[in-house]
């Protein structure tokens, strides 16, 4: 079976930290037991919590041996740039912020244990939720040999802590700098691609989706009666320029959020989704640099990709999505996939315009394709271009050889 | 080879007629050569031509023989269910209201032909579109001994006819009753699901989505600012209470079309797709009624389908969408798809509420799902309820033992 | 976590017991340990095994309160042909005997549980297998509120037998009557529709197919060198007639066994495969009457189903073979999957005539198959039929507008 | 609408030539209506037509201006080795050998007709066929500017030749140097990779399998008693050693043709596939090399690929295989397909032996596999190894949650 923490007494683990309320209570439970804690905190460059250093202060102040922060900004921009080329959404909206976010960070963490000689990584998602699964199948992947100690599937500590309310009890007890101590209604993963509410209220059918407090920008009622219209160059692939500027991934990122989210983009794409472990989730979601983003490549691909390459492109959507959420990024088929897309990738350069308006992106024009394969010429309805009419006539008749014999043979059902 | 118009000497054909230029144009010619023209009118509730008598009235001044109207109201109803059933939005997004149509279209007006022994069905789809498609495999399929013709992939009709302009002047010199002289800078196809614009300068990347004027509705900047809730009680997925009333289908989907319409939901879905025939297409669609209908039964389904079941269903999606927007409706594939379907809509049973506020639907609540396997207590981050945190690790471990595998076998990348 | 025997004490629970050294083994050890064991003996027309009435005295000699033998045999075989019918092959050629048996023998023996007011099933499958995933999943979904007791992932019995060989000691300490106490070098599991061996040496690459000793007819070598043809009769995707006479489903296996046995037909067929648990699996198949009759649907499918149905069909019978091989045979995705299947069942109708030799099926003729669509005559290569020479210059022209766009976007390799 | 003969009075084209009945008929035919044509003889192997000079002779004898003979063994060696390394069998068995050497040869010919200035390229597959999608599409796409002309979709020479009789006849009168005057009763195709013969006699359903004269090697019945044990050796997915001898790609094809061909392996595999024109077509396959080395590729698939890995690589298999059948090896999607392939190929290293009786192929033994994840101590039922059987009850409880939702939902039917 896994690790507990009487195995670790006396030893060093490596454990993932936040700053918030199970950072500090798991970090003073293990310290409590012996155990030398070093806390990791990535730098994702996470809205809400723009002060790592104070994170790190606060760790050490719960008795971490010692608090490294990990600079993983560029990597998760990389990454959210690869999901907007696979158009990478699980079940249908859900731009799998997280899901991402926490494969970015065992590979940026991994070197960091091995650095120090640490055996044993540890992070605080729970038994229930499909974080678990992504940071031990990224590790066991990445790094085989590394074992992986999770307190919320220790009976010890799930005995001590049934929900916040110990926790809160526990860490006023010791004094630990927690930072809220009044209990939120829901709980907030963040990083520069996303925020994900889920948990507390937001677990029944009844609290709507604006229950939630945009973080990253504000609901579309809030959002200027004005529209804006923004214009983005991709160049194989990549957002190079905006508004004829240039940014790297990072910032390009951030600016997207902040104008996006200004208007509404990219909040109230919830969704009642399937966890890997089989159990559902339901959760609130804000993306607006990736929603702005991710549609205005989608529109470029639309000039580009044909009615072949876009049906395999879409199974590619579907699975990598797939494989994102369920921790499998690292996998072979995985890479399969990064394989194939990469032949669409390249081909993804242009300019296109958008409005942005209360939640609504609306196409306004694009241009500078060389690998369109959109003609106004070829598709006109008027009779000019490549394409003769008079060539439909076999092409139609050919088709209707096949129709014909499924009806002769009885296979066109009465019902229809 | 397929028939011309010298084949068609002194024979009755039946031709699907709008009444718009098309329609009138090609009945005259027609019946310039000697042919005797009955114009099948389908009724499928088009929302910008309510008067379908006066339709028949103008083909009738056009030469025709004979104008028959044809009530399709129900039936296109009830095929808009199934797209939402299906969810069959074609290249990410359009809720093919003109593909299903013209199946809808052809098995209605077929019988009409088959009652006056007519041998020949004919419609003024365009050599370069999807239509011609639909409409000739649709034939095949319910009426294999049916031949079809279509004037603009006779080259007869193509010489005299390169465009517009040749079409109005040919009306005016024989005084036929066509509405419009003046061009409209785009064509419109309707019917009670939706509208589709597309051609004209709408064939240019440059024109942006709101260069169309809604019809439906209203673009999201035109709605009100103040938003409106509504409910909508799915029985085995069928809409049947809206706000607590009980509407047929045909109803529901006209009240729907109102409500999303002012709020400006369900337009401004444009994209750049694929036609069968291999060249692109691009189009403004105006569905606000599918649009509300869509989501509030995508959101119900969210809390039914387990992972499988529902990897399942994304592929029907995609197929079925294909399908359609083929014309393969009727075919064997179909048939197995829709019968897949069908052990999915019978467990949609549920009530939601939503917001319409501007072009955005939120989810407000939803409940009375027999078959939902939502449980807020599984899924519930705090320890209560059937699933053991301690559980996962097991799971976790067997999961372990491929990822562990897999990098042992050299399959983890070092690019990653 | 899961029961453990001491949790069992006192109380009644339901075995399904083989026969073996397994079952034997693990009742004396419940029973020893105050359990009451009552032992369900499924009668799946298992071919090592044909005296069931013997298992039965023999489990009662182990210390079983009662022996039940449950006739599954309609059952296998009707479920039997529902896997040919889906073409479900795992991986590439295993005909999921074994897995299909496992859902069959659950869904026998759990009345028998209720009946007695047993609330507690058990099993002898190992924690390292797919069985125990079949098993288990297949009652928590038939019967949820039963609970599930597997001694080999108990951890007190785990201690006691690590392997045959202690097992083996146990039952000559307590005198019990096991039939083979030489150990062979590898297990088979056995019923109407197969047989498949694995473990011991055939876990090592270097284990050689044949090592496996034939049961169910012979290996290629030992086969007539006279070939046999003969005639199979479907009707609606069932086979009915065998050379002219009618035989039921169950008597239609063992013929098909008996004499495709006897040719060498559907052994030798072994694969690496990928168990559910994430570790491969090495086995040698035996499935002579699956293979000659899947074989023969295969033949009746292929001048039935049109390009869309077969890439659909494709789908289904890789979607379902993995369904049935993880455990999933009752879940609402195999519903959908079995739902658009049974579309093309009813149509399979037809004779075929096959040449058996030494491990080779070779098509001799078929017939009589209503809603095939091939025809010689279409199909022919000379000017003869419906099927317009010309009409493919459309039809490749229309093609080859997308093929040159593509090639103007710069969209076809260089490397090709 | 396609070019005719008459278009072509005075110019000059490239015809592909096989050195058949139709070559030197419609050379003659094209020749003495003032076409100068230069016949292409592709090299590609094929077995049945050793002596290629003898061919360039009858050409010239027929009237071309000119017989090229292009090299293309290392080509289509090296195209077999990419389906062979994707498995790509069409509608469940059929190696598409004829389909990717259609590929192999316009990309062969095409280089010469442009150094030769030439701008129409001709082919002699006829109407009904798949050939002339793939020589279409794929000159569409290598040289979109080259024109095709292909006799047997223009109606006058459709109209001079009804079938092999008046070509015989035609032949006769011009004194031509045809092979064979006696109606083969059915026609072959050739090259390295495989023979597919078709037509005549072969496209009743009554027509037996065997009704073919192997000629690459024998039917099983006159194969050997005496069965052969090979091994070869694969490094990164291609076959190096055979027997512990080196061969290159075009050596190893010709000397598994013979070895394989001799016990009656790779032939008799026949189908009534899709074309796809829509009309079903039927043949007798000949491919012992290519089953040979296919069968033993994809045992060691078998133990490299983990679950997911393969379910892609299953998808990437049916959909290269219609990709290829279909004329589409260039397109954008092959390219994804193959780029995602590429990243399997590249772990296929390992040694197997199979053993070779009378059309069977057993497997005998593999191994120095770098990358292959099966292990035999994690996969046994013994006690032994990483996998702890214990964790599974864990994994179970986990994936029941889910069982049992859907059961309490009502999702799991009564009927089952």
């Amino acid at each position: 079976m896994g690790l507990i923490a009487s195995d670790l007494r006396g030893k060093t683990i490596g454990l993932a930290s936040s700053g918030g309320l199970d950072s500090c209570t798991s970090t003073r439970w293990l310290t409590n037991r012996q155990v030398n804690v070093v806390s990791l905190i990535a730098d994702l460059g996470q809205p809400d919590e723009p002060d790592l250093e104070a994170v790190g202060q606060r760790m050490l102040a719960c008795g971490a041996v010692e608090a490294i922060i990990v600079d993983a900004q560029s990597a998760i921009a990389e990454a959210g740039l690869q999901v907007i080329q696979a158009q990478a959404k699980y079940e249908g909206g859900y731009w799998n912020t997280t899901g991402i976010a926490r494969h970015v960070t065992v590979a940026a963490l991994l070197p960091e244990l091995r650095k120090r000689g640490i055996k044993i990584f540890s992070h605080g998602a729970t038994g229930r939720g499909n974080d678990q699964v992504r940071f031990q199948l990224a590790t066991n992947m990445l790094m085989p040999e590394m074992q992986v100690y999770a307190p919320w599937r220790d009976s010890a500590f799930l005995t001590a802590f049934g929900g916040r309310k110990e926790m809160i009890a526990f860490c006023k007890k010791y004094k630990l700098p927690v930072k809220a101590t009044l209990k939120k209604p829901y709980s907030t993963d963040a990083n520069m691609l996303g925020l994900t509410h889920e948990a507390g209220e937001l677990e029944f059918l009844t609290t709507p989706a604006d229950f939630v407090a945009a973080e990253m920008g504000v609901w579309p009622q809030a959002a200027p009666e004005k529209a804006v219209i923004v214009e983005i160059q991709f160049h194989e692939g990549k957002p190079i320029y905006f508004n004829g500027e240039v940014y790297g991934p990072v910032d390009m990122f951030k600016l997207c959020n902040q104008i996006a989210g200004r208007h509404g983009i990219g909040i109230g794409l919830h969704t009642v989704e399937n966890r890997f472990v089989g159990i559902k989730s339901r959760g609130v979601y804000e993306a607006p640099g990736m929603e702005l983003l991710g549609r205005c490549y989608e529109y470029l691909l639309q000039a580009i990709l044909d009615r072949r390459a876009k049906e395999f492109f879409d199974y590619i959507s579907l699975q990598l999505a797939k494989q994102i959420y369920q921790g499998y990024w690292f996998d072979k088929a995985s890479q399969m996939l990064r394989a194939a897309l990469s032949e669409v990738t390249k081909l993804v350069t242009g300019t296109i315009s958008v409005k942005l308006y209360k939640g609504n992106i609306f196409y306004v024009m694009s241009g500078n394709m060389p690998h369109s394969i959109y003609s106004a010429t070829t598709s006109s309805m008027e009779k000019i271009g490549d394409f003769n009419h008079e060539d439909s006539e076999g092409f139609l008749r050919v088709l209707g050889v096949n129709a014909r014999a499924l009806a002769a043979a009885g296979q066109i059902g009465e019902e229809v």
